[in-house]
C-alpha cells in the first residue's frame, strides 16, 4: 500500500506535502494532537451528520487530525476524539467520506491544488485526454 | 458484487430506489438517454474541473446518467457524453468522485436520505454507536 502511494506521488507530485507511514499506536497520536491544541475528528456513520455541524466546522481549530477506519474502530476513539462526524448515517465508502469532508472544509479549493514536483499534469478538456509530461 | 450490494440494500433499505444490474452495451444506454432528453455525465480526471461548471450544473436537464470508469474508459464515451467532469485533475477514487458530484448537485440533502424499508437505522451520536433494528 505504501509502495503504491509512493509511486503515485512520484508521478503526480506532492512529495513534500504527503507523508505516508505505518504507526504502532494511533491512540498516542490522538492524545498528542489534542495536547498540542489541534482538533481530532473521527469520520463514522454513527456520528453527527456533517450537515448539522457546518457552523462548528467553520470555526474549528487547526491543525486537524482526521481518523477514518475500515470495518472496526475501537470504542476508545469514539470517546476520545473531539468530533464523531457522519457523512450520512448509512453505510458508505471511507474514501468517499474523507473526500466529502475535505470538500466541505476547503469549500472546493482542494480541487485546484497543484504540486510543483509533478511529472505528469492534465490539461482539462471538454472531451478526450490531454497529458503534459515534465521530464 | 451484485450479491453484496443486494445484502446492503436488504439491511439498510432502498429496494425500490436502487436497481443494480449488469449490462452488455453501455453505449446503447448513453444514446437512449440522450434521445429521451436526459443529460449524460462522465466523471473523469481528464475533464473540466467541477468547480468551473457549478453554474451549468445548477441548470442541468434531469434525469442524469452518470458514468464512472475504473482503469480504462473507451474514447467513445469521452466524445459522446454531454459533460466530462473532473473532480480535480489528479488521480482519485471513482467512488469519491461520485460522492462529491452527488454532494454538489444535491447540496448535502442526500445525507439526510432515509429508506422506509430499512431494517437497520442509526441514531446519530456525539460519541459511541446507537443502532435501531426494525424486525
Amino acid at each position: 500500500m505504501i509502495k503504491s502511494i509512493s509511486k503515485v506521488i512520484d508521478s503526480w507530485g506532492g512529495s513534500s506535502y504527503f507523508l505516508v507511514k505505518e504507526i504502532e499506536n494511533g491512540k498516542n497520536i490522538v492524545n498528542e494532537w489534542k495536547e498540542k491544541g489541534g482538533t481530532v475528528i473521527h469520520l463514522t456513520m454513527y456520528g453527527i451528520n456533517i450537515n448539522d455541524l457546518q457552523d462548528k466546522l467553520d470555526k474549528i481549530k487547526y491543525p486537524l487530525l482526521i481518523i477514518i477506519g475500515a470495518e472496526k474502530v475501537e470504542g476508545w476513539y469514539y470517546h476520545n476524539v473531539d468530533y464523531n462526524i457522519a457523512i450520512g448515517n448509512q453505510p458508505h465508502s471511507e474514501v468517499a467520506a474523507l473526500a466529502i469532508f475535505l470538500d466541505r472544509i476547503y469549500k472546493g479549493r482542494e480541487l485546484y491544488m497543484e504540486f510543483g514536483d509533478a511529472k505528469i499534469k492534465i490539461l482539462p478538456q471538454n472531451a478526450g485526454k490531454k497529458v503534459i509530461r515534465n521530464g
